[in-house]
This record gives C-alpha cells, structure tokens and sequence, in this order.
C-alpha cells in the first residue's frame, strides 16, 4: 500500500498509477504526471530517482512535455519504472514518505491539474472490433441476413482517422455543418448536422514503433503497446450516412474525437484480462495468439441534458464484448509493412454489448431514432441525438478485491454550430 | 534571369524555386533549400539575407529541419522571402553572384543532394477528385449507369490517409502482404499482394492552419495552401477489395506513399492557372469560388520493367483534369470544423485523363487486367500490374515561354513481399 491514502471507488489506485501531462494553474509548462488517489506526482520533481538500470540514462524522458519520449523505450523499461514508482509510493519507502521539501513540490492536488493530450499523436486509426456494435448497424442498413460484411470475421475492419482533432477531456465540441441527404428522393441539404452522436469506445497508445516494411508480429504485439485510455468518437450520422461511400467516414468523424487523460499501462490492465469470444473462422496466422488479451473494464456513459440538472447513465458495457483484441489490431495494421511509432492511436470502435442498456451509441440504443430516451414520464422531455448543451461523460473501471483500476473522466460539452451559409 | 545558369528544359527555372529539405554525404544535418538548375542554394547559410519587413524577426524558419514553421507563416511572409530569393539570384544583384565565398558555402550539387521529407506531416488526406478516375472505377465494379456515386457531384470525396509512411522520392516500396479473396466464391487467402499498382496524383501542403470549430472559408482557402508535389499513392488493389467495406481503404494504402521532393509554390503555379470544368450541379455556396484555381501541369508515368534497361512512358496526363479544386478540397475537409495543421499534406486522388493513355493507374490503363501493356512484339513481356523490380517514376512540369516550373521527380521501386506465413 501506498502513504498516499486512496479510497477504494477511487479509479486511480496503487495498484494503477496511470501517466498524464498536465500543467497548473501557476505553471503553464506541461509536465508528465502519475495519478494517485486525489493527487498527482510530478514526474518532473523526482526524474532523479529513477535510477535503475535502465532508466537512470534516461530520466531526461520523464522531464519532456509528451510521453512519446517514454513510450518509445519499451515494455521492459516501463516495467523498471513502474517498479520504481511503486516503491517510491509505498508506505514503507522513506524516500518521498519522509521528504517533506519534495513532498510539497512534487504532489499536486489532482482536482487542480489542467490535463493536456498525454501524447503527440502521429496516426490516429479507428477500429470496427466489437461484434455486437457492427451486426446492429448492419441489421439498421443492410437487414439481419447480411448485418456482417464478409469480411468482418476475417480481419480487424478499421480506417485512418484524424489526428489533429484528438482532444482531451472537457474540451467542448462544436456541432459541425455540413452536408446531408435527409430524404433519399431529393438533393442534399446543407446545414448543421441533426443527427449528432458519441460512440463509446477504448483506445490504445503505441509504444516502441517498427520500421517500415516490417510487421509486427503478434507474439511481440503486447511489447509494443504502452497503455490504454476511454474514447468517444464523436460522429455525425447524417454526414456520415451522405458522404461515406466508397471511402468510408471522413468529415462526419473529424471535427473531434475525445480522449480521458490518464494513460493506463497495460501492465496495470492485467490482472484483468479476460479470454475472448472464440473466433470462429479461426484467423490467419498471423493474428492468432493464444493468451487471453481482452479486457474486464466496466464502462458507462453518462448523459446530462441541458434542460435537467442531473445526468442519467444511458449504458454500461464492458470492453470484454470486443472480438478483436488490441493484439490482434496491431499486427492487423502492420501487416502490409506500414509503420507504427510512439504515441499513435488506435481506437476499438464503439463497443456494444448484447442488450440495448449495453450498446455504444445513440444510434443503437434509439435504434436510428425510433426508440428515444425518455426523461419524463410523459414523453416532453426526450433524446434520440444529442442536443446543444448536452454533456455526455464516459467513464471506465476494472474492480480489484478492495481498489479500482480507472481511467477517470472523457466528458464534452456540445456547442452550437457556427451560422455557415 | 538568375546569375544561375538553367537549361529550358530544366524543372528548376528562375521562375520556379521550390522549397525542399536536403543533407549532404558530409554533413547529415537536414537543412532547407531552394533548387534553381543544378543547384541547390543552401537557405541556412543564407538567412541572414532575408531582412525584408516580415521575414527579418523569421529567419529562423529557414534554419529548421522541416519546412513546418515557414509554412506557418502564411502567404504575405512566402510573397516576401520569394521576392528576397528572387533579386538574390537575379543577374543584377550582386550580394551573392560576387561574394565567391559566400557562393561557395551556400550553392551544392543538386545531384549530390540527399532529399528528405519537406516537412513533419500531422495528417495526410486523399482526395477522389478527378471525375475520370471515379467514372472509370464505377464503371468497372458497377456498371456504367451507376458509375458515379450519388454525392460525387455535391462534394470532394475524400478519406483520412496513412502520414507515417508517406516517403520521399528514391525510398523503395516493399510488396505489401495481406488478405485478398481472388475468387468470391471462395474464403479469403493470406500472402503478397499480386494487384500492386500506382495512383498518379498531386498533393498540397497546408500552411497556417486553422482553430478546431473554425472551419476555412474558401475565399480564404488560397492563404492556407504553401505549394505542391507529385505524388504516388501506391495500391494493393486486391487487399484493398476484400477490406475496404464499409469504412473505405486502410492497409491496402498504408504501406507507403511517395512525394517528390521540391514543393513548388502557388506563385510559381499561378501564371498556368485555368479554369477547370464547368460544375453542374452547382456546389453550395461554402465550394463555391469564381476565380480558376486548376494549374496547367503536365504530367506523365514512367515504368521500367525489371526485364528491359529503358523505361517506358506508360501515361501522359494533366492536373487540369480535376473537377474539384484544392481551395474547394480544403474548405470541404474544414467544413465540420476539422482543424487543419502547418504541413497537413493534401492529395488529389488519382488524375485521369480521357483517354487511355492518360489514365493514372494500372487498374485503369489495362482495364482491371483485361489489356497488358505489352513490352515486345510477341506479348511475352507485359505488365497487367507491377512486379518486383520495377520502377515507377512520375514526372511534371508547366511549360513556359522558354523555361518550366517543374516538380522533378516521384520514384519508387518495387522489392519482393517478406516471407510471412
């Protein structure tokens, strides 16, 4: 146990000691922070102490404003420095316990860090991996026969998203303008989208990258993978559904996608791993691993509406329901030769369970409009999209015996769009 | 004229100077240049010159590794060093054409130089811009009523590409391995992509950017672009079949992507200027600008075959045969609010011509396969798609009255997949 006092819902435990960059409100410049308990400690404070074998050559990597300096060395270097952490927080470490001088200066009260993107991200890359979410939108446009592409079974169906638009929690979104078609029998129409929606999804960041022209293979898959955090990949359905064809979403998912701050390493992750669905066709070789690679997180997502104070959760599902493994997406991506580097993300696609309570989406769980959320018993106050003002907040833990491994809060705010003609 | 003596058959007129980013067999430092002829004016060793109103508290940006921070910058400040540039190689200023010693430090061979990516892409987007290429493909794998989508016409299709493997000009492009299904009747099979093929395409580089929700008015849009390259956006056509539904292209064009290296600037474009095609429908009013901002560049595809010493001119096409603009591509990416960053990288889409033999890909110039190019006589030596060992290089320039603004050149060769199982 640590002599940082953590209560037990709280998501960021010792047993997790996530990474984030931060500033405060007295010092702009951004720094790589741990989250414990209500705290954070400034990696920046006490890079010296990381003195093991590895890492005492490359404390420079924890004084830098992104993690991609970190995420780049490897797992067997996050392990050291994990272990380090761990013993600098324990209770009986004097080492931080008993300095109060550097106590003061390296922990910081965790309500008052402004959080910033954890990493530069070069690629963003977004997945289609859970069953569940991909057969409901295909019963929604193709029918129950032919709700799975064929191809679905055999590969990792994804597509390049934006980067530049990843943004960190609380940032507010902007409702986008755009084109659409809202009536299939006349020309598009253009305005601001009306069928704006979230989709709940995970993702993880790259570490140590490959060259290119040379895939990583799945059994070196994991070494690669640094951490993961929630996502919300925000879409406009009515943009998507007019513009998509034949390259897939482009302007309806690049306006923001938003990501909760705190990075959890993998190695935090599992003690919860969970086997997966058995993959029947059984896939190529190449994305075949034995070793159980899902993993046990509870998720909701939270919706406020601007007209009720208090917020609702409007689904809790769980990482365990993807069929595709972060492994798997990984060698998926590399397959063709295409290089990975340190800070990319890739993103599991809206994660769905079997139930409509369990499903990643507002066009899931209103079933394209037809079933709204009710917020009063006679029908008035109603959602089937977000609307200006609306708040939707995801969050995401693993429950350990007495302690949670968390990743806190990926919120945003809707604004009204721009007046565009 | 330039002091610099240029060939008028040379891309690197006088009235060209196009910004690259060089290194040298003795001196690995990446450093911005401009090509005139056969040279290359080292920008480091001269930015002290660069004293005008703007650029004097900028030279900074011309000691960089990446053009990045002088694309920043916006058009007033390229308008200035670009005039500064001119009157320094001007046959009647003598600041540089009489300081031998000067001369000496900041003119190289361009043949000696060593090309690297102009600048540190964020996000790389292809566009599918040009009404030919589109028509071809619809006709192909649906049919000649249906060969243009419906949206086609009402805005510029386009996907979110892969920025990691975008490589310079000379970077051999490794055979993909991937997931195919060659016959539909039938499971899908794993190995090297047996479809390789080329896409002949321009692309732009963005300049300043734009704020996150603030979308680029088109009236602004030209501020926003810094110059142009040749580009090869390499296709593994049959992977790229059997993934692209229903999120469009993903690791069939990941594996690479070739710029060449010079980026020329809209200045130097502007005098090749034309009006493109009429558009009917008319695009709503955020595409629409009345000014003409198609260019006049010729542009034609070489393949050498790994079996023959001479290369063969296999297509002759035009960038004037986009439909869409780049001013309407960037207003459109921008539209939902999709911030665009310094270095944002642009590309067409494949440009074809009208007739075969302007065509820019294999897929269309042998008709899905359907009519090799023939090398002999007898038919023994042809291509239907690229084999390991070939060579593709495209080529552009406009033609002015005695002097070219050229792009030099976008190559590749073809090495054999990697043995995986």
């Amino acid at each position: 146990m640590s002599f940082i006092q953590v209560e037990s819902t709280s998501d960021f435990s010792y047993h997790n000691l996530p990474y984030g960059v931060f500033s405060t409100s007295d010092n702009a410049n951004h720094r790589i922070g741990v989250a414990i308990g209500d705290f954070v400690l400034d990696l920046s404070k006490v890079a010296h102490l990381f003195d093991g074998p590895l890492m005492k050559n490359n404390q420079h990597v924890l004084q830098q404003t992104t993690l991609n300096q970190f995420m780049s060395l490897g797992h067997l270097v996050w392990k050291e420095a994990r272990l380090r952490l761990k013993e600098l927080l324990s209770e009986d470490c004097p080492i931080l316990r008993d300095n109060s001088e550097l106590r003061q200066q390296a922990f910081l009260e965790r309500s008052k860090c402004i959080m910033h993107l954890p990493a530069q991200i070069g690629d963003y890359t977004d997945f289609y991996s859970s069953r569940q979410h991909a057969t409901n939108v295909g019963i929604m446009f193709r029918g129950k026969e032919n709700a799975l592409m064929p191809n679905w079974l055999h590969l990792p169906v994804g597509y390049h998203g934006r980067a530049s638009s990843v943004v960190i929690s609380g940032t507010p979104v902007r409702r986008p303008v755009g084109q659409m078609q809202p009536d299939d029998t006349k020309p598009p129409v253009f305005g601001p989208c009306k069928l704006l929606d979230f989709e709940l999804e995970m993702a993880f960041f790259v570490g140590p990258g490959n060259e290119l022209g040379q895939p990583i293979p799945i059994e070196k898959a994991h070494e690669h993978i640094f951490g993961m955090v929630i996502m919300n990949d925000w879409s406009a359905r009515d943009i998507q559904k007019w513009e998509y064809v034949p390259l897939g979403p482009f302007t309806a998912k690049n306006f923001a996608t938003t990501i909760s701050p705190w990075v959890v390493p993998m190695e935090a992750l599992m003690p919860f791993v969970l086997k997966g669905e058995e993959q029947n066709p059984k896939p190529f070789s190449y994305l075949q691993h034995d070793d159980p690679y899902t993993f046990d997180v509870n998720l909701e997502v939270n919706l406020k509406i601007s007209e009720l104070q208090e917020e609702r959760t409007i689904s809790r599902s769980n990482f365990k329901y993807m069929y595709w493994t972060p492994k798997q997406q990984l060698a998926h991506h590399t397959i063709t030769g295409c290089n990975a580097r340190p800070g990319d993300l890739l993103a599991s696609g809206t994660i769905s369970g079997e139930t409509k309570d369990s499903y990643g989406s507002l066009l899931e769980i209103t079933w394209r409009g037809k079933e709204p959320i009710l917020f009063d018993s006679e029908g008035k106050v109603k959602r089937v999209f977000l609307q200006d003002g609306d708040t939707i907040t995801m969050k995401g833990f693993c429950q350990g015996n007495g302690y949670r491994v968390g990743f806190g809060e990926c919120s945003g705010t809707v604004l009204p769009a721009l007046n565009i003609n």
